[in-house]
């Protein structure tokens, strides 16, 4: 067992409680709380991996995290509370420290969430480890959007444009489709949601995955950022847009009311009944070999 | 403003929402969600710091990040449900980050806490940085204990026994006193309560800074683990025993009522009117110089 293995199958190996409406495995766990739906998600932010630590202002560094984080909660169709921040540095002045927990308390509190705790420690050797915790609800107690809700013959569609993040600085500047992500949610529009992380293809696969589903993508309609190129766009990944899917009767309706104000659709693919997996018009797999690690 | 001080002053600046009833600073975050008490920490380990990379088993470091995080709940007086993990790790198999998160999780699930989500990177240079989310509640929605609630004539007093932790492998092997927590909590014992993480002298000035208070340590009352100097148990830390007080006229009641089964209550100081501080009977400070950093 390789390496991506291991920790492939390492959802299935966390006991869960009774509270635990979805585990690990989706952008949040979803949580019972007295009868209130609480999402929970955390991710990591690490020096000259997400962020160049000689060129990337600290509180650039900070907002990103914050908005990673949001972006987890958008893909559910959450609304975003609170959040807890970590940060283990070392070769840093607390200066440093303080303008990235600024800056990640800003971008939360854009949104109206709060850095409610969180540790400093040092790292042993040079470099920073930062982690936030993200903590939200759905409104109305409604069902959150998973990964594996897709449905055979429902439509793929993404929002904003993909591909070029680091290049363009879109990687710490893009806003999180929260209100993209809420309005899909309370439509009822989106059968299966999560945000492009770590690229269209690989996410697309997880989506594929979850949903036991095919996904039929058609790459020459997938919408490119500036400077962009088609095979980039599928890999790169940091993109921060919503990837989800719509049941065919519900698209037209949702085309017709989207506000003008949100991040536009593109239809880009279509789910059938199939192996798990990413494919071009003729069938052949875009996937094949990729392997999905842990996360969230 | 020197690096401490920055980073004490860190949780004013941060801005706090409607829903926080107590922010940073204390053990736990206490939030209220749709009008049930959550409670949320967060807290890292970092290889070398707080455990041996070359001899400790990577299941008891991961047991020790979710039993730190434990006893941060156990010092509100609340009941753990769910935590996040993150691990990042350079120069270490896949199976070793796995026995870390499997320890933790089986850490957490003899106290019914599973672990829902969470994170693997690598680090840039060798180590291991992990941070575990811990989410809790108060039964019954009671009120969180908090560090401010010591009053003048409170009597200070710890469970178990304190020092030598280290050496002893108790930072290792200890068991967060969930159980109690609860009981100090639910029977209105405990007026102010924290946890000891950072030695004894340290969290009594943070228990006396937080109520503004002056605590009367009487250092020939603390309980000695086997091997412990009293100078030592007063500086070590990583004892995760409670430290709280109790109103005079609830410690006889307290006294009798203590269930044998729980570890041993030891009074060791007094609560009174003056300056935040801890000082010995003669009215000398023990604290002179102390800073406190930002934590939680």
């Amino acid at each position: 067992m390789n390496e991506l293995e291991i920790l492939r199958r390492l959802p299935d190996l966390l006991p869960q409680n009774c509270g635990v409406l979805t585990g690990p495995g989706d952008d949040c766990a979803v949580l019972d709380f007295g009868g209130r739906v609480l999402l929970a998600a955390v991710d990591q932010l690490i020096g000259d991996r997400h962020y160049l630590r000689s060129v990337t202002e600290p509180a650039a560094a900070g907002a990103k995290l914050m908005k990673r984080n949001l972006s987890d909660i958008a893909a559910m169709g959450g609304v975003p509370r609170w959040a807890l921040l970590t940060v283990a540095a070392n070769g840093r002045e607390a200066e440093w420290i303080l303008k990235l927990i600024q800056g990640a308390a800003e971008a939360g509190h854009r949104y109206e969430v709060a850095v409610v705790g969180g540790d400093t420690a040092s790292l042993a050797s040079e470099g920073e480890c930062c982690t936030l915790t993200i903590l939200g609800e759905m409104p109305g107690n409604q069902k959150a959007v998973l990964r594996s809700g897709a449905q055979p013959g429902d439509l793929l569609v993404v929002t904003g444009v993909i591909g070029n993040s680091f290049a363009s600085g879109h990687h710490l500047t893009f806003e999180p489709r929260l209100a993209e992500g809420a309005f899909l949610c309370a439509g009822g529009y989106a059968s299966a949601m999560l945000d492009i992380s770590d690229g269209l293809l690989l996410d697309a696969l997880r989506l594929a995955e979850a949903s036991t589903v095919s996904v039929l993508l058609e790459k020459e309609a997938v919408p490119l950022r500036d400077g962009a190129t088609r095979e980039n766009a599928l890999s790169d990944g940091e993109d921060y847009e919503l990837l989800f899917t719509v049941p065919p009767e519900r698209f037209e309706k949702l085309m017709n009311c989207w506000p003008v104000r949100f991040a536009p659709l593109t239809r880009i693919g279509l789910v059938t009944a199939g192996l798990p997996g990413v494919y071009d018009r003729t069938g052949a797999s875009l996937t094949k070999g990729v392997k999905i690690g842990y996360e969230h």
